[in-house]
């Protein structure tokens, strides 16, 4: 890559991150300004046999303790592929994504993260590897019912994270990988072509309450920022444009004794 | 603004989503791969005076537990002007951006919130109006050494919050604005043209944590996606393409009788 490409790269990303510059924002019209019709508040089923998931998750938090968790949260790279309970898992769907309200007439759902406009234009695919009582294979999370959705068995689960996530092979070890699509209007339709900026700093609204959520479970989890789009479009059976794959990250069971292992991911440093 | 220049707009904020496509990721090195100097993990003093904050944060948490947070998290946009003591801040600073640690020889800060390869590109500033012990003005936020430096006295500290949420006038109310930029050679050194889209994801993970610590305190908060950068940039004195504003979030005191004044913000759904 030449010089010249590599800086006009950088000063776009630069650029995107803080606005639009050099564009008359008073010059359009928003979906929602032209009085166009709203899109559904979520995907919704996409045909698959549901499993009902449990609300009790008190019993299942094992540090309740917020300032403990803000201490204790770190990433983890090394899982020691015990089992994930269903409940467990629940709990970590409903702590990025769950549903706590509806605003006015389906006008917006209210969620345990923040999201611009309350336009929430993500949804949650797990490739589910080893969670107690679920067979290997892709699901899909229903927020508005606290379900999940089997969507197939897959073949190679492993080799699939593997792939999902640019052959950073560690992910193999995790019990689940949980894949962020983004729904593009559904934010859109608010927020024009200002929709993307704001619906990627959502997007960290839920990777950090993954974080969170997964240290109160004493699980381990790591986001991921170079992952495979194309392949998990595809997999997802998704067009990659109306809605694509936009982060992935893993969970799976730690240890502390394990520590040493951790930090051979940073055996770099040492030279 | 024209209706091609527009899908124009969308495509390219859709791509930012997901990948740079279309261009050889092998093809260039980044500042870390060339062996280039390692940019300082922080801004460092700008030469104000310094004030201490304290690490005692056990008794300014009002709501330690963490599923109890997730329930009660919510946007507040109607602050009752009582005071905010400099102990919470210093809660609320060190749950955003506190350092719990170094890894390597000054290779990276380790801190309450997740970064792509612990770069922690961002700075942390605050418009104060309403702090207890604090004269109203500018603030920059000391992470390594926990402390706040104070950097200059504002005529209009109400103007200055207005003006830095695009004339958003309950923000006014709020008892301090947090604004956060991004040094951007601090992420791109790692990640180089593919730095920015994380980074602003990394913003999603410090505005959750302040979310879920404001809910905490019994505080209210509202993250803030249209902010007038330019402005910023110039109050701060950064260059806004080194250095840039992404992010403003407001902190006020709040009660929940005023759940009826939350409420009229979205009285157009009544029409």
């Amino acid at each position: 890559m030449d010089k010249k490409l590599y800086e006009k790269l950088v000063h776009e990303g630069r650029n995107f991150m803080h606005h639009h510059r050099g564009i008359d924002r008073e010059s359009w019209k928003s979906g929602q300004q032209k009085e166009l019709p709203q899109p559904p508040l979520v995907k919704g089923r996409m045909g698959g046999e549901t499993i009902d998931l449990s609300k009790d998750f008190i019993k299942v938090i094992k540090d309740h303790d917020f300032l403990d968790l803000l201490i204790k949260r770190k990433s983890n790279r090394v899982y020691t592929e015990e089992k994930i309970s269903l409940d467990e898992l629940s709990f970590l769907l409903w702590a990025i994504q769950g549903v706590k309200g509806i605003r006015g007439n389906n006008y917006a759902t209210l969620r345990t993260v923040p999201s611009g406009g309350a336009r929430h234009p993500f949804e949650t695919y797990l490739i589910v590897k080893n969670i107690e009582g679920l067979k290997g294979g892709l699901y899909h999370y229903l927020p508005l019912e606290h379900q999940l959705e089997f969507i197939k068995i897959m073949d190679g689960v492993e080799e699939a994270m593997d792939l999902a996530a640019c052959k950073q092979s560690w992910v193999k070890k995790a019990n689940v990988l949980f894949i962020f699509t983004c729904v593009a209007y559904r934010c859109e339709w608010r927020y024009g072509f200002n929709a993307h900026r704001p619906a990627l700093i959502d997007l960290g609204h839920v990777g950090e309450n993954l974080y969170l959520a997964c240290a109160s479970l004493q699980l381990g989890t790591c986001g991921i920022a170079s992952f495979d789009d194309e392949y998990l479009n595809e997999l997802i059976g998704i067009d990659g444009d109306e809605e694509y794959a936009c982060y992935v990250q893993p969970v799976g069971t730690v240890k502390s004794s394990n520590q040493d292992k951790e930090d051979a991911f940073y055996s770099f440093l040492k030279r």
